[in-house]
């Protein structure tokens, strides 16, 4: 941990708007064939001949969904790419180009823009993205960040959430709640850093939650195996706000009712020991906990077979008819409604 | 104007981040063809079926591109989407969708948004633009608005800012310099009304240019012109920053120099007198004041023919070798370098 205020830093100023962004956009080369054109001009050029345009964008706010005392500014970097992936992954589409734009009040210098800048070239070189666009501006206070990421996919290819029908499977790409935990794990020493600031926070063992949290992946490797494998999930979302919630997107949208089974539901043992260390139940953590970022689909039970080449496939429960609403079927034998309780930004 | 902190608002905490999301999109019908899904999924989706897409971003952030006080959040809104339809259009192309991303504090209610997405609906129907997505989160500060555009654009057709060449006509779409001079207006009479908040500003006769700054329309239009009367520009840019910063831009990616005339440049007559009124120099507020959103764009003379159907064309110069530099020719008959200074948002 660090105290963001304590390096000196080089004024933006010095460098001017036009400058800032050269200094920041130049490591990026272009290297997708649909990007015909980058940063540079009024506006990037995609060609996209054939294929189906497929558009997300977030927004990172600082003290909302980051605090600068745990997140380094590179690991910030990756993951505001990987949320924005994320998104595209859960369309059944490859990202292609992302625009980033960030507004920063004058506590950041060129040195912290750099760090954060590595972090979504790295990012960009991991998940063959360009980097096409973007706008620098000033804020009166902290950093935003707000990402646009477009994607390629073929029209028959395209997954929404709506396309889910009783009987097919639910299945979810990794185990859920780390993210969650991991955050908590990071508040806590935050406080602990804050009282005495010479004691670095040992996170051994703990590896696991805290990448979880700080550098999450986007599971594009599950969408090229569907790819491969000819298998089209009949629905798909991403999990950014926690299971449950993702599942009444589904449900609503698809006009369908689900179970899950608790004991089916993937928990990492690190995740699971330290929300006990926490008093929390690590299932509630796997429902309602939000940014694992893995997929959540519904395949047809003909097309199980088709699964078997992914890395990581858990099926969790089914999809029934909208009369038998959402259910959790408990390790216990027990049947409740399930709660959406998401992330709440506001 | 107005103290925005008087109105009662509903807390937007009533209807919870879909909730919200839904309420502000939900008066938003897809209009284009292209536009296969709209809010509600993890990206939107998009067929541009042998069209080039065309993409820009633009970041509004209060206290630093706008005032509540002088700024109504209907006319923002609108604003926020010119901003970007007029990048668009400096490339040529044909705006058709937008994601809109907002992140705002507390001090902001249901109403103030429904306000502000009046204004982007508004932009959207005037534009025959589809908003097909976004992120809406909170801040500790303020307002901030991120939107991203999407065009359509023949390949043949795309225009950069790279491809002017010397004996070019140097050409603007309309007068400059009165957004500079209305903000000018609108911040003197701010001070006015914060000393005494009972007497309400009396802009009468300035309604030009406080329309210039506060409600700019983008020149779709004579993109439109450009297409049906076949001419295409050999560059083509959107003045944000200023004209003579625009045409540093032009010159720098061309690798040429260029003249202006003092003479030719378009200074509308409020303008020009609010300006003397301020003790400023016209042609300076119309060389460095920004926000005017007229298109600067070159032609070669053999098209000048194809040009006779644009409503508004005024030639201001001339694209010359690079050694030449970049000139302005003043009305006294002195040649002076331009000095480029647009807006700095630093």
């Amino acid at each position: 941990m660090s105290d963001p205020n304590q390096n000196p830093q080089t004024d933006v100023n010095q460098l001017g708007e036009f400058g800032l962004i050269d200094h920041l956009t130049q490591p990026f080369a272009l290297t997708q064939p649909s990007s015909l054109r980058g940063v540079g001009d009024d506006a990037a050029v995609i060609d996209n001949q054939g294929f189906l345009t497929v558009l997300s964008t977030d927004m990172l706010v600082e003290e909302i969904h980051f605090d600068r005392i745990y997140h380094p500014l590179r690991y910030l970097g990756y993951k505001a790419v990987i949320v924005n992936v994320s998104d595209i992954c859960a369309m059944n589409a490859i990202p292609k180009q992302i625009t980033v734009s960030i507004a920063l009040s004058n506590r950041y210098g060129v040195e912290d823009l750099d760090e954060l800048y590595a972090g979504i070239a790295l990012a960009c070189e991991h998940y063959r993205i360009d980097l096409v666009g973007g706008d620098t501006t000033s804020s009166n206070r902290g950093l935003i960040i707000s990402i646009t990421a477009v994607g390629q996919g073929e029209p028959d290819r395209i997954t929404y959430r709506s396309g889910a029908k009783p009987g097919d499977l639910l299945c979810v790409s990794g185990d859920l709640g780390a993210a969650y935990v991991g955050l908590q794990l990071l508040e806590r020493e935050k406080q602990v850093f804050i009282s005495t600031p010479n004691v670095q926070p040992d996170f051994e063992g703990q590896d696991y939650i805290i990448g979880r949290q700080l550098k999450p992946e986007a599971r594009l490797d599950v969408v090229e195996l569907f790819h491969k494998s000819n298998l089209k999930p009949t629905a798909m979302i991403d999990i950014s706000d926690g299971l449950a919630s993702e599942i009444f997107h589904i449900c609503k949208q698809s006009g369908t009712g689900a179970f899950i089974e608790e004991a089916k539901v993937p928990i990492n043992q690190q995740t699971e020991l330290m929300a006990i260390k926490f008093g929390l139940d690590p299932i509630t953590c796997a429902l309602s906990g939000g940014e694992d970022y893995e997929l959540l689909f519904t395949i047809d039970p003909a097309d199980l077979e088709k699964a078997r080449y992914l890395p990581d496939l858990f099926i969790i429960g089914e999809i029934t008819p909208a009369a038998d609403g959402i259910k959790l079927h408990t390790s216990g034998g027990n049947i409740y409604p399930l709660q959406a309780q998401g992330w709440k930004h506001f």
